[in-house]
């Protein structure tokens, strides 16, 4: 169930709300990675305080480790991990392509070695489903086929007729289980016929939620936005969509801007622990010299915890000595100055001053 | 100010209560250490939650990294690390003595290489003094000279009277500055004839408490308990006695028995993030195979965040995939454990069962 509330007069920016059996996620939405069963260095007391309201889930590492057996003990991934709200799980798919070894596509699934051991794993679009099913995802993503940039544009085709193939096998087998919302995932890398064609058929065979997938693989920011934007405008509108493995806070605006609804990222849970800090005022480098003696808070407007109770030079020290404190600190505040700018975007749209926020956003980032 | 309220009527154990100006400690105390002003992998509100009254601050560590430059802007390490209980810093002198490079030891004080980039320092009794001042620390240790084991019995004899020279210059340093409460350190090794002149000679000059050092640097397990029985044994009664460096559950619980009052260990905050992890029933190794399908929790009779929301199932998960969160909830329950083996022994020699106490904790850590 998806109910857009307030669409933006200036542009294609909505609010809305997307109902699941584990609560509301009110769009547009962030989704923090938790990959193998935690968001790296936070707890689930860590993510509810930033404001988290569903995690994303990696199917391909989950699959791997701990593995089904363990999971299956828990009957999710939810009692595992000590989290009851929403997650939304991926197919795998993206990890097969990009972190597998000897990934081998036929019309049927692909085949892998895991990227731990080498054993070979053989995924179909069921199989996929059966896997999220047991990991009691809330949003089910359909396996698709991701192609890197740059490719053939043969190739990128041949990927968007698999991914339809492999879509129209997922609708059938998740409309025997029924458990979760399933999502169609949109490729077709920078070329707009096969973006076209890819919705059409995406849209035909009827989905819950649609992703723009095969993003964020290589192309440059130029294509990436132009991508997101022709493939947004020609998805169902009352349907969420979700860009997929995007962006920095920058992208996160710009792509509410097109129309996004959902998104998921690495960035500020990586950057957090690579000390690359991010504010209102732009990104600070922890481990700048010009921290060392500064008493005063990373970001003063923000209310997380680590810069209610800590100063630049403390967080800096930690970063510096390598102190595991410093990747929790790191973390909580990234992930909440993420959170936190996806609900200023939720508000303005809702007051209906969306473009003079996102105005304001950018002059105070350039600071 | 230190009140011993209870003594054991069938052992040297006493419970009582050290006052500071940012808080009264009850004693028996285990203080966890926080080198590099955290207790690697904790905020202080978890060290709250587990039941620290006091930490220890490592006087070279800090002096190093971050420097008192960065330290006295924020007047002292509570303010920079967060921490408004009692701290209890070190001399700096058993780092330099083992961690440092090239130290050269005078009857002046003593000069050593910086670990992390050689830079040449000189330490003395009043040089620690200072620094531990600037560090704000609620109890300051003298600078003392720990000589590692085995050595000859000529060069700990030294050691024993250049400690009782630093001792009585830091004594008169302090009376200067008057902050605090400064305790003296017994050395002499494994020579009773030299602990007991250690003892005699502190003891004359005068101490707010007493430190039995030179301990858990080599010597058998024998060595160490007979060393600190003979030592505990001849210490003030109406001072606090603190045993450094140790150690293991089963020593906490001989050296109350015999009188100690205060302790502090790496031992489990290093060993949470090595995996070991303590328990009423024994030791687990948390990447134990046996753990794989455990969706038990760690310890039953633990209260702490890890045992109340994780499996050993979750947790072992969480170590074999090396994530952050595995040194943060593994650490948040040994430091539980023992501060609440602590806390145990103290109710239980208030209420006059310490014996039986021990007998029952041998029993159940051996199952």
């Amino acid at each position: 169930m998806f109910d857009v509330h307030v669409k933006c007069p200036d542009t294609r920016a909505r609010r809305g709300v997307l109902t699941t059996g584990r609560g509301d996620i009110q769009t547009p939405a962030f989704m923090p990675v938790g990959t193998l069963g935690t968001v790296k260095a936070l707890t689930p007391e860590d993510l509810k305080a930033a404001g988290a309201s569903i995690l994303l889930g990696n199917t391909y590492h989950l699959y791997l480790r701990p593995g089904l057996e363990v999971i299956d003990r828990f009957s999710g991934l939810h009692a595992f991990m000590h989290w009851e709200r929403p997650i939304l799980t991926d197919s795998g798919g993206f990890q097969v392509f990009s972190l597998a070894k000897l990934a081998r596509i036929t019309e049927e699934g692909v085949t892998f070695q895991s990227h731990i051991d080498g054993s070979a794993h053989h995924l179909t679009p069921e199989k996929a489903l059966e896997i999220q099913h047991r990991l009691g995802s809330d949003i089910v993503m359909c396996l698709d086929n991701c192609v890197a940039y740059p490719a053939e544009i043969d190739t990128v085709s041949k990927g968007v007729a698999l991914t339809t193939h492999w879509a129209r096998r997922s609708k059938a087998a998740w409309e025997k289980t029924g458990n979760g919302a399933l999502f169609g995932i949109v490729q077709g890398g920078v070329w707009k016929d096969l973006r076209k064609r890819s919705v059409e058929e995406l849209a035909a065979i009827g989905f819950s939620g649609y992703a723009v997938g095969g993003l964020s693989v290589g192309e440059p920011k130029g294509a990436l936005m132009e991508t997101a934007a022709f493939t947004l405008e020609r998805l169902p509108e009352d349907k969420p969509r979700y860009v997929m493995g995007v962006g920095t806070p920058e992208d996160l605006v710009e792509l509410v801007a097109l129309g996004a609804d959902m998104f998921d990222c690495v960035l500020p849970t990586r950057n957090a622990r690579n000390g690359s800090l991010f504010t209102s005022f732009g990104t600070v480098n922890i481990c700048n010299a010009a921290h060392r003696l500064d008493t005063g808070p990373l970001d003063p407007e923000c209310a997380c915890y680590t810069c209610t109770h800590y100063s630049r030079a403390y967080l800096r020290h930690l970063y510096m000595a390598k102190e595991l404190l410093a990747y929790r600190l790191n973390t909580i505040h990234n992930i909440t100055y993420y959170l936190h700018l996806m609900q200023q975007m939720r508000s303005a749209i809702a007051q209906g001053r969306f473009m003079s926020f996102k105005k304001a956003f950018y002059h105070r980032r350039q600071l």
